[in-house]
């Protein structure tokens, strides 16, 4: 014990040295994890000596902020920027995510596919306009170039290509990770590795059947999810190119000058502008009546007021825009979807592949903070670092997604008449899983939360033997009760218990050396606070899965 | 229509134009691709038409094997090498592996954690001896140096040696992907990508008791997963080690040697032992003292003869790993494990980082094809290409593990005396997922896996309208029940039939204008063959939802 107190006193002399001489944070990070394991071990080692117990129940070090300055030779112990690792307490609540959608999914007739994580590179290659540089490539050790999935929206459109004549029509959903080179945003969810979880609807169908009830399942998920209110931006790609385009914007310009208005729900008008005007060269006459059609928003009626715009009612795209929206007013009132809506004209999407309906959900009160000005405020980088700062940036949108009905034509090749071999129209919305589970693991104390599933635990008492209690196990097993025992020759009672209460375990099978010998056992209600049970009820060891089994059934 | 037969003559002369000037197979697969898809889209345009039907349902173009020069300029359609994608049928057959397996861990007190992805490259070097090219590296893009992990153990002691405070002990299990540049062999289910399933124990406990556990939770898998009668072919580092001391060998060799004899599950001895003399220098006495010890193999007799053995009966090391492995006997029999194991001297296991007890489990009928002359077929790369000759191979082990106390120490850095700042001893298993997959695929017809669970299918008849169909689809999802509709403003009545058959949908509600208006449905279960029910039963609109969940529950 006094070469751990030792060690400790020599961890902690490291630390603050690192920290006098401004190391690497992630250095220091790795020192103090070592220095609080070190306490830990005292602490295991010393709980008999009431002295010792109290030096090791002194506050664990915290890091302290240093300068990230790479640390030389040093080892550092760390996951990569921007992943994570997630405890079993944490596993349970994202399990419990993925169960609630995947449900929803479905209810809606969705059957699941998966691809690789990594790609051929030329397969994402042009599908994400600015993005694109956000990509992870592998390395190129001697074989194909190859980059890490984006989404799941391009490996799904590269499947369909692949295997179109099977799959001309399909209702799909994909739970996996996607990676973007992003600058992370911990506690906000945003992580350079993070869950998807898509569902996309295939096939050449009538106009917005699909497309509502996509909605429908987005609404399904975001209500059974329990995040509280929500409201779902609605736009039409069609409707957009059509205000482009009656606004005097340049065809080559409409995509860039769409990435612009894009970011209207992170930046004020102003410098949408100006990046419209001086960063891409725009007429800022155009720009300007741009700005008078992006802030519209509304529900149904407002497609009567762009119908009966002299410009855009007469422009054949964005007619076709607001037929489609039209149609869909009408479907989402059927499917009870309506109230959850918001025909916004700013939301434009970034991604270059969607071609019609586009969406966004945007949890109340996760808005970014509003200056005093009115403003949004906009998101900034801490200084020295290239973390965002976290205060000036809302959880964001939710959920995402849209119509895109070219992009299995464009991994199909093309014929000599330049049209696509293949066209499999799609829609479909992708749930950002992780801002759901940063906002439910706010809600739960996590000591509250039972990541393991024992229903017995076995307890020896009195000197009786390993194989005793390992015995009892595999008859519990084998009977289907998941059940454990100490790893230990011979356990403390009180170690014994405390497992119980610490893992929530329910019941307790308790064995002595004198009750093997004639046969019995006593089982106990760890969770009852029943004094009449005592040290437990004994029964007849044969009888003992039969009693188990009855008491886990009324559990 | 003309249109598309039009494309299909013009791609059927592409591909024999391709096929004869010997094009990229890959290049030939993906215009095939294209091919069946415009066949498959002519069918679906042509059921009305008898001549036109005919010609679609010409047998889908097969690709020829081809050169596997680079179609140059060419966009190749394909995964990337060693990865492939999941169909719904094949997805179902892994979820349910998974979740079998998932049960037998959960029944031991398993609890999950999730790392990510990718690792520091520093973190993954110097764990895995000579297999360590075979990991994947991330490009360097201006960050850290990444790699994609290669197994799912070092990332868990990564974790550990993080987190060591909080999880002095743990029963972790985790199945995810993990990645290595290996030869696919795709039909025995080898791919650069492919899942693991792991159960770990970490923490001090006493000798052999969570090793024992571990083989339980091992038989309970493969037993659930009815793979067929198995092997677990047992050793133990210690005892190895000790043989090669008291063989001679230098003790810098013993991890070289070690991963020599390793391979005798593949290859016969006189290869094995030209690798020990001639490629790493042994002396050939010293590698044929081994030769008679690694032919060893028995059951818990064999204990008695080793420590009787004069030479190795006297090495410490040695009589550790025989101390561990009478215990380890003991538990087994307790645990009803003994029939599975095979103490077997030649198991090595390649990895690095064990440290005692090592094991493999592999499937009775599975192993290599063994040549006339009694020695197991050597595997062979296919001429020309670099993948494996799969009919040299066997399917292997299907599982594997060992106990490793070192490993977490490789993580928290050493104190002044060179010791590890933290030791945590884990042991566990490692379930070779991807093989059971192409053994469980291979035993179903994939036209009889259900993908989908949807409940009810909503039919429409006599111009319905879209919005009626929707509406009682609504109200079906309101109550909790899968169901789908048509997407189609005027679905053919056919049409709908056909998709409760081939979805297997078991249930059908059937609405016609009239019973609308009159407030009554039909509802048809869909695989009785009860003639009386004919069009299907009537029911008032207001009882729909009760007699389907009626009908539901004794499904």
């Amino acid at each position: 014990m006094e070469a751990i107190e030792q060690r400790i006193t020599e961890q902690g002399n490291k630390i603050r040295s690192l920290k006098s001489s401004k190391a690497d944070k992630e250095v220091i990070t790795a020192e103090v994890a070592i220095l609080n394991a070190l306490k830990a071990e005292l602490k295991a080692l010393t709980l008999s000596d009431p002295a010792a117990a109290a030096a090791a129940a002194a506050p664990a070090e915290k890091p302290t902020k240093g300068d990230d300055k790479k640390g030389k030779g040093a080892f550092t112990l760390k996951n990569a920027k921007g992943t994570k690792d997630y405890t079993p307490q944490e596993m349970a609540i994202r399990e419990k995510i993925f169960s609630t959608i995947v449900k929803v999914f479905k209810k809606h007739g969705g059957i699941t596919i998966d691809t690789p994580v990594f790609e051929l590179k030329e397969i994402l290659s042009g599908k994400y306009g600015e993005d694109s540089k956000l990509i992870y490539d592998l390395e190129d050790q001697g074989g194909e170039k190859c980059s890490l999935r984006y989404d799941l929206t391009v490996p799904f459109a590269r499947f369909l290509a692949m295997n179109g004549k099977e799959y001309q029509n399909i209702k799909r959903y994909h739970i996996a990770k996607v990676y973007r080179r992003d600058q992370p945003a911990m506690t906000k969810g945003r992580m350079r590795e993070f869950y998807q979880c898509d569902f996309d609807v295939a096939g050449t169908y009538d106009a917005m059947i699909p497309d509502s009830e996509i909605l429908r399942v987005l609404t399904e998920c975001l209500t059974e999810l329990e995040l509280g209110d929500f409201t779902i931006k609605l736009n039409h790609r069609k409707i957009l190119d059509g205000i482009f385009e009656v606004c005097g914007v340049p065809e080559d310009k409409i995509r860039t000058i769409s990435s612009a208005v894009d970011k209207l729900d992170k930046l004020p008008w102003a410098e949408v502008r100006k990046e419209m005007t001086e960063d891409k060269g725009l007429d800022p006459k155009a720009a300007d009546l741009i700005g008078e059609y992006v802030q519209l928003k509304g529900g149904a009626e407002l497609l009567e007021r762009l119908y009966a715009d002299a410009k855009l009612g007469a422009n054949t795209r964005a007619k076709e825009g607001l037929d489609d929206m039209t149609l869909l007013f009408k479907y989402l009132d059927v499917l009870n979807v309506t109230r959850y809506v918001s025909f916004d004209l700013s939301l434009a999407r970034g991604l270059d592949y969607y071609t019609g309906l586009i969406y966004e959900a945007v949890l109340e009160g996760s808005a970014p903070p509003t200056l005093a000005n009115g403003e949004k405020a906009r998101a900034t980088v801490k200084k020295g670092t290239d973390e965002l700062d976290e205060s000036t940036v809302g959880v964001g949108s939710i959920a995402a997604g849209g119509r895109y009905d070219n992009l299995v034509g464009m991994f199909s090749g093309t014929n000599k008449k330049g049209q696509p071999n293949l066209v499999i129209p799609c829609v479909g919305v992708s749930i950002g899983v992780e801002r759901v589970f940063s906002i439910l693991m706010q809600k739960q104390k996590k000591e509250e939360i039972k990541s393991n599933e024992v229903e017995v635990y076995v307890v020896g008492l009195g000197g009786v033997s390993v194989e005793a209690r390992m015995k009892i196990c595999t008859e519990l097993w084998d009977a289907g009760i998941k059940a454990e025992f100490a790893y230990k020759l011979k356990p403390r009672t009180q170690n014994q218990w405390d497992v119980c209460d610490r893992d929530m375990i329910p019941l307790a099978v308790i064995v002595g050396g004198d009750e093997i010998e004639k046969g019995l056992i006593k089982i106990k209600d760890m969770r009852s606070k029943d004094e009449s049970q005592k040290g437990g009820i004994e029964y007849p060891r044969t009888q003992m899965i039969a009693e188990i089994k009855s008491r886990l059934a009324q559990l």
